[in-house]
């Protein structure tokens, strides 16, 4: 630490990527991205404008901010591009949730959950409160029903659990905290939960949370969308163009729109993945995991025998990557299995099985 | 504005980027772009990390980090790669410029300079002071290389005035402030300036801001470099690491490498910039406008009839933009003009003339 930095950032514990991007050919299974490379339309776009780099982008993202209120049945001022989903969540924590400890001040999110939440709530010092799940990792849809006096962050499908809520069940949150924003976070949206999108009209305290990096194969990009209405995307534009007014390359801009213009490319690799989801799922109760059922493009498993961590090390002794926790204690048996192509998952099951062998 | 705003941002005034973009075939001459697309080089690399975009980028940019050290005579810890400048400085105003109003406190920077650090300081809630530039626009160097109490901001070459400080006199306010942090923003610096960068190894509060955005032809890339001693660098690589972990896209990474990779052809790009800035200055002046001394991609030009929103009106009826300012007052009479090729530089004169003859 320099002699330099301003005091309320010195006790900061940054969100840790260290080994998620580990050098060599694993199979990876680690971080949820998509298994399919972007869509061609995307790659082509991306293409025609990579030879004018020598311009700045467009800061208000015109043409991909309309298709995107297209296809998702907004209007254009009900959509905000970001550098990522994490940074929509960034601008979110600085604009809506309140500093102090009043009521409405603060931040809550399920104790297990997106890991960023916490740090963004550090960050910003603000305090958080998390809502304690099930055992069976269900959120406890009642109990955030009634006014939580906290700005609330729910992962829908949640991560790593993959469980999601109805949109019936998210609207109960939604009317149940009319005072406080709810955010809920689709980044997995695609592979079978339900969307807010369309509660969206309804309530001006809801904003949706979206990601290109997932179901649209575009994480390397940097692209994601903050939803809601006009006076609320109008607040976090005022930061946006204080903060980075040319927040999105060029090139992530125009892959945004070829990959929002193949919607059918995704649609199709969605399918795919929730079936190769349902195979893999089912392979592992065959051989003793419990598997949550998630909506997610991955998996949450444990193994009567072995240990997170454990399986996640003989695995990567097999050239495959997943996902394992230090914390908290109820993940600490799980780990956490994105789902690939139909062969990298025949490649997983079958380092299981080589390690149940090698366990025997 | 939402009833959901937090308070301190209620009268954020944003970062303006109104008209710097325009639709249509304009002689683009307002924002100190390159008229030259990215290197070969750039677009090959980028080219080839197109199609893993499903992947998440490296979060430590660690190929890029090495290269750009390598290139600068720095050791990869003294390296951050920011998605633009803009990012740069707005980490270095959240980590080190300290709230309130005693000695130390604050941020300092010229009078007439860029206009963001304003816009930073506001939305970090931070003072600022701004130090009164000369008539002849030249920074009191004397004055500030007494402590100033503040950190301090200096575009080197200065915006929109294209005026460049030796190193050796940016070293004496480096030297007469070493309770604060110095930063020299070098967004310009390859156009005829001395970088600071050298200086890195001797003082412990000096950050050095570079961009891929001008010589490096990759405003569109949105890559900048904040470049200063291993502990101020890791500060600042702790708040990246809350805010945006990913914060550069995968192919502006590559596109960065490629960039660096072509260090020639940057260098042929400069000269040529450099030789049409003497030529146009030269005949700017013949047609009796005042020029600054620029050593940026640009020049700061008035003329004693008409005025700098006349002229930048009158130039744009003719197809070619450039920038003019509402404020601060000495600004007023004046247009900044991005150097571009020699044809568009022979646009501009011709349309000059026409505005001239026009008018008598």
């Amino acid at each position: 630490m320099s002699r330099f930095l301003n005091e309320k950032y010195r006790g900061l514990v940054p969100y840790d990527t260290a080994g998620e991007h580990e050098a060599g050919a694993f199979v990876k299974l680690n971080t949820n991205e998509s298994p399919f490379p972007p869509s061609p339309r995307a790659l082509a776009r991306a293409a025609e404008a990579a030879g004018t780099q020598n311009f700045y982008p467009d800061p208000d993202g015109r043409e991909l901010t309309e298709k995107a209120a297209e296809v998702l049945g907004l209007r254009p001022e009900e959509v905000l591009l970001t550098c990522g989903s994490d940074e929509a969540l960034s601008f979110i924590f600085m604009a809506f949730v309140r500093p102090g400890t009043g009521p409405g001040c603060g931040a809550a999110f399920p104790d297990i959950t997106y890991s960023f939440y916490e740090i963004l709530a550090g960050l910003n010092h603000v305090s958080f409160e998390t809502i304690p799940l099930s055992p069976d990792f269900s959120l406890p849809v009642d109990r955030v029903s009634r006014p939580v006096g906290r700005t609330l962050f729910i992962a829908n499908p949640n991560s790593p659990t993959g469980l999601a809520l109805p949109r019936s069940a998210a609207e109960r949150i939604i009317q149940g905290n009319p005072d406080n924003i709810v955010v809920i976070d689709e980044a997995y949206v695609d592979f079978g939960a339900e969307s807010c999108v369309p509660l969206i009209r309804r309530y001006d305290n809801l904003l949706v949370v979206q990601t290109f990096s997932k179901s649209r194969s575009l994480a390397g990009a940097r692209l994601g969308l903050c939803l809601g209405q006009a006076d609320l995307i109008r607040d976090l534009m005022t930061l946006k163009n204080s903060i980075a007014p040319y927040n999105i390359s060029g090139t992530t801009l125009a892959a945004g729109l070829g990959a929002l213009e193949d919607g059918e490319y995704t649609r199709a690799n969605c399918r795919t993945i929730m079936e190769n989801r349902a195979f893999t799922a089912e392979k592992l109760r065959a051989m003793n995991f419990e598997v949550t059922d998630s909506l997610g493009n991955f998996l949450l498993a444990r193994h009567p025998r072995f240990g997170g961590g454990e399986l996640a090390r003989k695995l990567k002794e097999r050239g495959i990557l997943v996902r394992c926790y230090s914390a908290p204690e109820a993940l600490v048996p799980c780990v956490r299995i994105t789902i690939g192509t139909g062969e990298q998952m025949e490649s997983l099951l079958e380092a299981l099985k080589s390690i149940e062998e090698e366990a025997r």
